[in-house]
């Protein structure tokens, strides 16, 4: 675990990403991508086939350069894990294991949980195509498999990584609250809001719209249940009113001067 | 919404997915991998950079190639999502719209309640690097925003397209229906909506309230956010057709007898 590092900004420590002897450098460069999305440094190459450092691992990592600089090479999995408190296998297939199966989700709560407490953690990845071994596996606590389309499951070695890493982050501060930006104004009072509502159906009632008048509550209702829905802000009910007057104002005029 | 086709496994009806104007067909073709890792098969293309079909697509799409075979292509976003009935934009980007900004998994919420009511639903992505424009983010009901490293968030195309896939397969069926009273009517297709923007705004124009020239997209687009948000049924744009009607009634009655 690194912790807050200031070369790599919103890095604040996280899981280990570790590579099972890893193929093709450009696939490295692109898990350092998507693990610097998801504020995660600490990447670990056990036996990478075409050696390292890597160019064609650099070339892809544009912009995450940062974490390729950080990663070490271990010539074994045990080795690369051996400061690890917790770690998890990640599979897309079954095998024949008695290890618990969880889900990315489940297991970034379990990781959040074991990192808050000091401990460090870590997600081997297997080769591309191979993927790990059971000896590998055999090292983990546990097993992520990623729930998709079972009929179709083809996820790379960087789209994985970044699953797991975004179920990471997510799991981390609480989800930010559906969020309105009202571009500058506030929220409209009720008050406003029924002004607005009013002066509508006088205009309506004037036009000879809310009609018959058993009715008129209904639809004066449903008028109302629109525009309560919108969270208006309290320049939008101006606006609203300036649509209103807008669409009377030639009428009005008209009969003021008839 | 293609529902269930034997020839493309595991998919079983959801979203589309509208890239607009992709720029590599390798991109387009990640994307339909991506898509059906999630399930997802509804693929809309608008304008495509390097037209349409493309052979750099088709090679990386390797084993989604059914997808890219139901892609449909579009000359306007609007065109592309005319039938849906919820759509969401995606933003790295926060901008001066007064959308409601949601995570790929409050977004997956929606989608399921939406898709499972009989709604068609969409998310537009924009083209590598630029984005999505303020035009095309107006057709949306509300913007996806992922939440992710903001000093290094960096996801590609097909990244972005998989994340939004992930929670929507994740939110699975179990997600109860949107409990949004329609009263008897359905939501209104986008082309009905946009069919009663443009209604207002003619009438506008003619009243002379979308003034100055300069400033009138601006005072159209904030005004299709407020009706945007209201989640309108297709009886409600009918009664808003019938507000509008009213309101300017009078007004050509005299002009047609003056």
């Amino acid at each position: 675990m690194s912790g807050t590092d200031k070369s790599k900004p919103g890095v604040v420590g996280g899981p280990a990403v570790i590579l099972v002897e890893p193929q093709l450098g450009e696939n490295i460069g692109m898990v350092a991508r998507a693990m610097l999305n998801c504020g995660l440094d600490d990447l670990r190459l056990v036996n990478p086939r075409d050696g390292w450092p890597n160019p064609a691992a650099e070339s892809a990592a544009s912009g995450a350069g940062t974490v390729l600089e950080g990663a070490r090479v271990y010539d074994s999995t045990r080795a690369a894990v051996a400061d690890l408190h917790r770690v998890y296998a990640t599979s897309t297939r079954s095998r024949d294991m008695v290890k618990p199966i969880v889900t990315p989700r489940q297991a970034a709560a379990d990781l959040r949980a074991a990192t808050g407490t000091g401990g460090a953690a870590g997600v081997l990845f297997g080769p591309e195509r191979a993927g790990l071994t059971n000896d590998d596996t055999a090292v983990a606590d546990a097993v992520i498999a990623v729930p998709l389309n079972p009929a179709f499951a083809s996820l790379n070695l960087a789209q994985a990584v970044l699953i797991v890493g975004y179920e990471w982050f997510q799991a981390g501060a609480a989800v930010p609250p559906r969020d309105l930006p009202l571009a500058g104004s506030r929220a409209a009072t009720k008050d406003e809001l029924i002004n607005f509502f009013e002066r509508l159906e006088q205009a309506l009632d004037a036009a000879g719209f809310l009609k018959p008048p058993e009715k008129r509550p209904s639809m004066a209702r449903n008028l109302r249940d629109i525009f309560a829905r919108a969270d208006l802000s309290e320049q939008e009910v101006r606006t609203l009113h300036g649509v209103v007057s807008a669409l009377i104002d030639r009428r009005d005029r008209d009969e003021s001067q008839g």
